[in-house]
């Protein structure tokens, strides 16, 4: 087998080393030099553009940030498409709303290639490791294609059967919740920081109890230390906190989802105040200062 | 030792009768005379009044509703207080703002009485089998004193110093996370049908995913039975993020809470359209009534 992975962002990073280590023959694909070189150092091809690293591939993952990072990708002027095989298998790993997923699906199997729409989970570290979980969906046939390629960087699979969209749909939901979440801990945070509560007995006696919850086992050390060195960035969640608010709206009769648009606002206005490229939990100090809170 | 429970709700019941099973001569009030009847079948003693069950007792657990019962069953006219030994310790059980709790402990300590406020954390389930989370406060000679009764009612007790309210500031910051996890449960199944995902496959996907809590792990399934026979109630929430928005509004300078004044609205609709006494998930309702949706 032979792959390429198009984007090597700490997601598509974690994936290509993973292909290598499985022995799988990639080449990667970015706009940085010094990626390419890092990349090529770590036993792998590079390519200078989608279109070359598409050449004699039988699987493509695409790991750049959005649709429109991965239009570009796929049909620009060097896209991968123009030199791909028929019946290449791509699969399109960003976080992109369900309507924008089943379009790229679309003019991809138009164009003769098959399609896994592929959302994952798990960040950076399980990237690396080769324990992404993937949130997929396309047909058997591409699944069977390109099954060592998926095997090589996920340690779960969910199958949500053959239709596009169906993955970007439930990564979504999850996102939904997931970006609730951390502007959950965040505002917890901060009222109990005015409660002059020790965050410390905070955080183990929440970990413990009914109040807990992925994002704030994972997200309240970040406050806790004061650290927020990216692992996943507050613009990460301006952008999927967006697909969410425009896939409930943008319905004949819309889905109302307050809690999703408040913690929109909260991510929305963290960036706004220069924290964009910060770890998601900035948005902490955000609610900090507007309540007049010290946080560590 | 003699231990007496006042209110044998579901909480209560259930700390009463694993007094009983840890063998301790345990007395039981409360208003109903169909759980008086209950209570003595099940090995307990039962007195009419509050007073009359203070009596003679080492230990006093308060398991009403909130802090207006609470200052009844203590202060009122047949209030506990009038006929327990002095030094007796008080055990606090029900979720009250911590200005309350304070103050309700402070009144407690001049009447010379000892006291730990002690919200509970856990459910029905947990009570009745002796295993609840206590997130506790009080002077150490107070827990020394209870010890036995506090053994046989819980599996974790999180001991936060010696200050009264810290238990309650504790469990505020509980409940704000636990209510707007609940809330962001409903809003991302509501979403979620509008889309026609599976629910059941959402369930699974989400459980094992980032977008995880213990309250969409725990009350998802209701939605996806339709089931709404309450094990915690909507009106339980409309009280705590009440107190949660009162304390942090109730301050010099407020706290932000916008993520917690959204998921205060939307029990509070759902209680004022009539399912107050209903599970906490039937907020789903309200949720997917309002975008068209229908649920299981």
């Amino acid at each position: 087998m032979k792959a390429a992975v198009i984007g090597l962002g700490s997601m598509g990073w974690g994936a290509a080393v993973s292909l290598l280590r499985a022995g799988i023959d990639t080449t990667g694909c970015d706009i940085s030099e010094e990626v390419a070189a890092r990349f090529r150092d770590a036993g792998g091809g590079f390519a200078a553009t989608p279109a070359e690293a598409a050449k004699d591939k039988d699987v493509i993952l695409v790991f750049v940030v959005n649709a429109q990072q991965a239009r570009s990708v796929l049909f620009g002027k060097t896209g991968a498409v123009a030199e791909a095989e028929l019946g290449c298998v791509f699969v399109l790993c960003p976080t992109m709303s369900p309507a924008e997923s089943e379009k790229i699906s679309g003019d991809l199997v138009a164009a003769g290639m098959r399609v896994i729409d592929c959302p994952v989970s798990g960040g950076a570290a399980k990237a690396e490791s080769g324990e992404l979980t993937l949130i997929a969906s396309g047909a058997n046939e591409a699944f069977e294609a390109a099954a060592p390629a998926l095997e090589a960087i996920s340690s779960k699979v969910f199958r949500l059967g053959e239709t596009p969209g169906t993955g970007a749909k439930l990564k979504m939901i999850n996102q939904h919740l997931a970006g609730i979440h951390i502007a959950a801990m965040a505002e917890a945070l901060v009222l109990a920081s005015k409660e002059e509560l020790d965050l410390e007995v905070v955080y183990d006696v929440i970990t413990q109890s009914a109040g807990n919850s992925w994002m704030f086992e994972n997200r309240a050390p970040q406050v806790l230390k004061g650290d927020y060195a990216p692992l996943s960035a507050v613009d990460i969640f301006v952008k999927d906190l967006g697909i969410v608010t425009e896939a409930a709206t943008n319905n004949e009769k819309p889905v109302d989802v307050p809690l999703a648009r408040v913690a929109l606002e909260l991510f929305t206005q963290t960036s706004q105040a220069g924290m964009g490229r910060e770890a998601d939990a900035a948005v902490a100090k955000i609610l900090a200062g507007r309540s007049d809170v010290k946080l560590p």
